[in-house]
């Protein structure tokens, strides 16, 4: 949630002067990504989003990113479309950084998404995979197992600050994941990240997905085991929610049937997408200074989810329907 | 420049109610404003602005605030206009915070506005001080003569960690603008906070002033002072610019002449001024982590200013003609 860079008026009207989209009326740094700086732009055409690409994306993802993104709103996928500059490319330069223009897509993304949300969740990640067919860049997840290690090496030296026992908790969890993860399970495009913020809606119907640069190519079943971790477990109890699993699964596999090793890897792969999130926020909680403005994500809720799917025996658990 | 309070999409529906506006497409944290949390709503009748004004403001001041934006706008200057809530009130509650909605006013700010800008500002200025005849509301500067010393009290003893000596010689201004401070000048509402993040553009066309949050009665000639400090300086130099302070003040007489003794207070109370701006961001500077995320704005900025305005005899220093 923060604009880390800002930029004068005469270098975004240099920037803007490769585009054809109107004349300027308004910009103003917008509060959401945590990775860039995004800025809301109004101009006589309407409004957009300018991306500046802050240090923590690798530059050379970008066209596989912005690529993507114009290969899923081809495909009918509601998503914001990069803008062609008038020399064709996707992506310019601005304050030093790689900068680029996409649509502006109406929409709210819910703070306390209900089960009905997750139904449309559902049905629309599963048009995503499908969407994500045929598209010709291909980027591996540098957060699926083989990522895993390096990571908790950054932390497991004072993991017990969070909570004591966290460091051989997550020993043995981490051993376990590396030795039965699966392998061979339907591939393709996942979005990796598809959390309520990444998601918008106007009333219950779902209008559109954002924040494709964590997207990559991994084992399907994993993006639907993050959104059970996204999405369906009670914010203030942290109890998994039947319902909402139910209702997510249910529409996920109306238009994409889980196959019989997608779901009995469900479970492990549950797991793995918690582990995931513990670990990153474990970092970023170990390393964030105590007076920093920035909201620090409490890596012992991923943790807890971690401990539930470790009792999850198969789907069923989740409320799929074999 | 902080969204501080995020709001869940049933509070929003459930404020959005008491209004005729719409229908809500859209909402975002924008990164504008440093006292209050800022949203830009879309709805189907156009962009709005949400305010949740946070602690730093006083909620007996927002009817003086509120009022004073319906009295400008009624009076042709273009400001935000509060919205009216069906019941008839201008503020309402939203997070357990006093919220408002004001109309969007398209226009951007300028990082490095330039000579034509100041003249642009002078005449709003003027313009302002005339539209501001006739409010019915007051409000006290708590920030101009009489609140220095409190102001000052709590950064004295720590001021030299700022710069050396710092301390003597702002002890010595402050004794001697106490004692020199003028009286009776001609007075009215102030913006009081006219920096170039708060006077919108579009092209070289002055759009609209924002954010009267700091509004109060005092001397308009302070505001003169106010911007001269906060427009006519060169920010890499931190050299004066005769050409921007000629600029601003000749529009600014053109429609609202200065008499003799405003004329003869300008020094004065551009050394006020600067000390005004001085004092809060060196207790900022002071106070706020290291680590923390909000830009920390340099306090020697002003200490530099208020010795240049220390060299100065007469108006015709800042290039004032007479």
């Amino acid at each position: 949630m923060a604009v880390y860079t800002d930029i004068t008026e005469g270098a975004l009207r240099g920037f803007l002067e490769a585009y054809d989209i109107g004349r300027l009326t308004a910009y103003k740094g917008i509060a959401e990504g945590v990775e860039n700086s995004n800025f809301l732009l109004h101009t006589t055409e309407g409004p957009f989003i300018l991306t500046l690409y802050e240090k923590r994306v690798n530059a050379a993802d970008l066209p596989f990113f912005l690529g993507l993104m114009e290969h899923l709103a081809a495909r009918g996928l509601s998503c914001p479309l990069p803008l062609k500059r008038r020399d064709g490319a996707l992506l310019g330069e601005l304050a030093g950084r790689p900068a680029a223009i996409i649509t502006f897509l109406e929409g709210i993304w819910l703070r306390q998404p209900e089960t009905i949300h997750c139904a449309e969740l559902g049905r629309t990640l599963a048009a995503l995979h499908r969407a994500g067919e045929g598209f010709s860049l291909t980027r591996p997840n540098a957060l699926s197992v083989g990522g895993w290690r390096p990571l908790w090496a950054r932390a497991r030296d004072r993991a017990d600050e969070i909570a004591p026992g966290l460091r051989d908790g997550i020993d043995r969890e981490l051993a376990f994941l590396e030795q039965c993860w699966p392998d061979g399970l339907p591939a393709g495009i996942i979005h990796a990240d598809l959390f309520p913020d990444n998601v918008f809606f106007i009333g219950d119907a779902l209008t559109g997905l954002i924040d494709f640069y964590f997207a990559c190519n991994d084992f399907l079943a994993y993006d639907v085991a993050i959104c059970l971790n996204a999405w369906c477990f009670d914010d203030k109890t942290g109890i998994y929610n039947g319902d909402k699993g139910r209702a997510f699964l249910a529409a996920y596999q109306a238009e994409r049937p889980l196959d019989e090793r997608e779901r009995a890897a469900l479970p492990l792969l549950a797991r793995g997408s918690a582990l995931r999130f513990f670990l990153t926020r474990a970092y970023d909680w170990l390393t964030t200074p105590a007076g920093a403005l920035v909201v620090k994500k409490d890596p012992l809720e991923y943790w807890r989810k971690l401990r539930f799917h470790q009792t999850i025996e198969d789907a069923r658990g989740y409320g799929l329907e074999i």
